[in-house]
């Protein structure tokens, strides 16, 4: 598999971790957000994904119907669960897949999408927001919806030493790069007990440490 | 099953629309998004509700563990599909399931988050953003989200009489709720006729019809 993907990318990072939790090996195919006005926006780029955003999946496939190209970091790693069901990232019941698919899409849905670069740009250039009002932004969306998780976490009894138990999940292939953003943009995480203890235990596994930013072939200081 | 709704939240109408597609019963418990300085962020409802979000879908249980909380419209949708397999909302195959997921989130992640309403109100409560520049923020997420979906289903073979093929998906379920939302807020649609076939093939439906905002018990003028 090839896996279009950019250092610092959110859902990228989530990607990485699932294919690395599974085994599966893939090759990093990098575009760059910021170079060349956003290698994401080419026309090559959205003729694989006409959203203009990473990452993107890519499966050489035999026979006539060409390589599988999937969009959508959630709808990839379903994906890799249904093919590749073992180590499994979703429990065995109707009612916990749900609560941790409720996990994973509190961030994917509630919480990086205020956050990403087109939207801090728009703020800027269109909005004319200065620099401090821009990050009280960042970290107003990212402190209230990690404030919302870690209630639903500790108040729940499924999480273990992740999200779900004590093996890791698509939740936790959610959390981490949240948190790894919440940490670069200084949020305010000392209220956040339970999700800081889950991302350390998450640290202590290569699938994840593997997956970092800093860890990829397209890395920059 | 009882489903705290409003009746214009894109996402409490999205499970709607499942939940009449599958046929099971439900009772509408209304939540007032404005009224009550906003009944979703009660304390009351955020102990059913971490996230001071709607939809919540409550599932009373049998036994000791205490009624099913759910929360996240699509791992709403999820799990309805998978304890009513019938009518399918998800495809057969893996990379088709996928390809509907794709949708689907490309809706839930990149489109609807950045006009929500509590994503509104900051624009003028905090940056003091004027009501153009507001309507303004509001078309350009929505008209390009839609836009790029426009390309990907146009361009895909899958897409018949709605998203994927000629029955009703999740993809369908997110789709509905965002045209609405477009309409209302007079986005120009006139590039996405691939949309709005699909858009006006729903309202053909009953399922579609009943789960629309003006026929909701809590619904205003």
């Amino acid at each position: 598999m090839k896996l279009y993907s950019y250092f610092r990318s959110s859902a990228s990072y989530r990607v990485r971790i699932a294919l690395n939790l599974k085994g599966i090996p893939y090759d990093i195919v990098p575009v760059h957000l910021l170079k060349h006005g956003g290698e994401q926006l080419s026309q090559l780029y959205r003729t694989l994904n006409s959203d203009g955003l990473v990452p993107t999946l890519v499966e050489d496939a035999d026979g006539a119907d060409g390589p599988h190209v999937l969009t959508q970091s959630l709808a990839m790693i379903e994906y890799l669960e249904e093919i590749h069901p073992t180590p499994a990232l979703l429990p065995s019941t109707p009612l916990d897949r749900a609560f941790v698919r409720g996990v994973a899409l509190a961030i994917a849905c509630d919480t990086h999408p205020l956050n990403n670069l087109r939207v801090l740009r728009y703020l800027v250039h269109e909005l004319k927001v200065d620099e401090n009002a821009k990050n009280a932004w960042y970290r107003h969306w990212c402190e209230s919806g990690l404030a919302a998780l870690e209630v639903t976490l500790a108040r729940d009894k499924r999480p273990g030493k992740f999200c779900y138990g004590d093996t890791p999940t698509l939740a936790d292939c959610c959390l981490v790069p949240q948190i790894f953003n919440a940490q670069r943009l200084k949020c305010d995480l000392s209220a956040m007990p339970t999700l800081m203890r889950i991302y350390e235990n998450c640290q202590q596994l290569e699938a994840f440490v593997n997956a970092a930013p800093q860890n990829q072939p397209d890395a920059e200081a």
